[in-house]
């Protein structure tokens, strides 16, 4: 690999992306076969916890393996209630209901995440409102969170409202991007000034902490997923963590389609939904979880190799996490240099070409038809990440 | 059993109720533990099927399981298409979406069914209108539904409206109740006349046939369910069925987040849902489609036992299916004479508190919170089953 050693300013887009490429298989030692940016690894109990959901025949909802994967969610996090749900979706879904969310409210978001987290907004009939990023984190801004609340929000009745939609503000949305936690305690303290609610979308941060406070635990409620992608994956799936019991108790509600409780009749008070994770699912999530250390471990010792094989690169550099927080190292990303960015799309050309899943960060929220007509923030950090960074296979499942 | 020969109507509500849970015992041949309602029995590949999953790590969405299962489904069924969902209530949201139905529309649907029939009608943000039921199938009168229409609905553009309300109405959701097939041929002719859509909930009616053709392929589209108490099972989980090429795509494109096909990029251009079937569910689903049939002939076989033990008891029925179609024997129900009704809540409790799953049919839409403030046709049909109907054990688990 002594090529890339070599000054790339110079180089063609194909050089880059063969050096790149070269970089990445290196680190996973894997030199055939397609490189995926994640696959599940299975180290422990599932087959043994799937083989009894059969035995016992509890498969469906309310079995037994969704509580325990519940309380073990619990311990690992050191939050008071999760509530498992059939995806993260859903779980963002039920979060913004649970926090009272209502429709044409806005909802204070990020615009560099996965659809879901808009959507979500969508799903209750409210609007997103996006406010840029900030470099370190990819998370929102909390200075420039603060001074749209200055500059563009009136209280009323101890409500707050935008001055320019005349739409009432309930709650903030943050995105804690790649596992990477954002700055979520200066963003909580926003959000008690404003008497808004905070829902913490920490679909890709289990396990990450800051001060010892697991991701998802600092708003009044956090969402977990469990996706195919994710640390430990349900097949599908996600959760809703909170230390409101007030809150626990009405996300399962909503996400049991209301039903009231009752020995044979079937009430339903409101609204509902049918989102509980089945018990089938839930057994693959509790033997999953019991391994979730160890598959920590796997990737922290990835991420170790890319640190070694992108070291002398100079066509951009592998983010580092900040150091004041703990990562749980889901998925890695490397950043081209403004000069080179303009190669962002042959290397992802490139890269997927020869086997190796690369991506770029999703394209912004502001620039997807479903929200480019609600009001847009100037986002110049969103922009310059969305051009500049590339996702690469961050998986257990390499040696 | 000889109890059960003498005349009831003279008797106390317990006698009455203990006549009905020894005539269901005798009938199960189980004396102890619990009588489930449905419990779901695997005979087949099931154990099988998730090793192999878990062997080859594809547990999330877009396996080959997910494949496996859309084609078998497909091929039990003879229609063209199938979208496995999450669950039975997804199926139904985005069978709303495919086929059309706006914000404010109104959907004529039935106020005896599940709740999820009438939620998904809200999750598009539409209002369900109840027609009364006709009491041979318990599904939709299609005789009050013409009525309807004929009276209180306008034309304008093609579009038809309800002069009431002033709402386009887009859409027909009728429900085949217990699995027994509604008058859906002529819904459909109804529906062709005004112009109307035909979203069929099927959840409940896995192979039940008319005229050789599957519930749910009748419609515009079909929407089935495979909770863990219905003939099959995937833990949680669902379908849309169709044979319109269009519809199965807009379907599967709004079940999986309304993503565009790209090699690295992410652009979604809707809003979309991350409602997909994961393939673990579906590992589950394809072992259970295999052994569907052999389901069925043990449920019929049950069915006939209870034909038996129910045969002299004189405070109501056993109810058959109408001789015109193939019934998919999904759960069984009794139906108490007028005089007797008054026990039907002591007969609930008693059945219960002796280990006896039995069951009213559902609270009627219209007496729901959620919906009781939206268009109330008469429905004195609707409101005598539930006054009258008890569901009992219905699952192939019993010898």
């Amino acid at each position: 690999m002594e090529t890339i050693k070599l000054k790339n300013s110079n180089r063609k887009p194909t050089e880059i992306s063969e050096i790149f490429v070269q970089s990445i298989k290196q680190a996973t030692e894997k030199k055939s076969g397609l490189l995926a940016l994640h696959e599940p690894v299975f180290l422990g109990n599932e087959k043994k916890y799937l083989n009894e959901c059969i035995e016992s025949s509890f498969v469906s909802s309310a079995g037994p393996f969704t509580d325990k994967f519940e309380k073990d969610l619990i311990k690992l996090l050191g939050v008071k209630y999760a509530v498992a749900m059939s995806s993260g979706t859903a779980a963002l879904h039920i979060a913004l209901l649970s926090v009272g969310v209502k429709p044409n409210d806005e909802v204070l978001t990020t615009p560099l995440t996965f659809v879901a987290t808009s959507n979500a907004i969508r799903y209750v009939n409210a609007y997103p409102l996006f406010i840029d990023v900030e470099m370190e984190t990819f998370g929102i801004d909390p200075n420039r969170l603060a001074n749209f609340l200055k500059k563009q929000t009136i209280s009323r009745n101890g409500e707050l409202f935008n001055r320019v939609t005349n739409r009432r503000i309930s709650c903030i949305l943050p995105t804690h991007v790649f596992g990477i936690p954002c700055k979520i305690q200066e963003i909580v303290k926003i959000a008690k000034t404003y008497n808004l609610k905070v829902v913490e979308d920490a679909s890709e941060a289990l396990m990450s902490r800051v001060n010892e406070i697991s991701a998802g635990g600092f708003g009044d409620v956090g969402v977990l997923s469990f996706n195919g992608n994710k640390i430990i994956t349900t097949g599908g799936g996600g959760a809703l963590i909170t230390n409101s019991k007030v809150l626990a108790k009405k996300a399962k509600h909503l996400s049991t389609t209301a039903k009231l409780a009752h020995p044979w009749d079937f009430i339903h008070d409101e609204v509902g939904y049918n989102y509980r994770m089945p018990n089938i699912n839930a057994a693959l999530g509790a033997a999953q979880l019991e391994m979730a250390k160890t598959i920590l471990i796997k990737k922290k010792n990835l991420f170790e190799k890319y640190k070694e094989t992108f070291r002398n690169i100079k066509f951009g550099r592998l983010m580092l996490p900040p150091s004041n927080m703990e990562w749980n190292y889901w998925l890695f990303c490397f950043q081209l240099s403004n000069e080179n960015k303009q190669y962002r799309d042959n290397i992802l050309d490139y890269s997927n070409i020869n086997n190796v899943m690369a991506r770029p960060i999703w394209e912004l929220m502001t620039n997807l038809k479903a929200f480019e007509v609600f009001d847009v923030e100037n986002i110049p950090n969103a922009k310059l990440l969305r051009e500049t960074i590339i996702s690469i296979p961050s998986g257990a499942n390499f040696k």
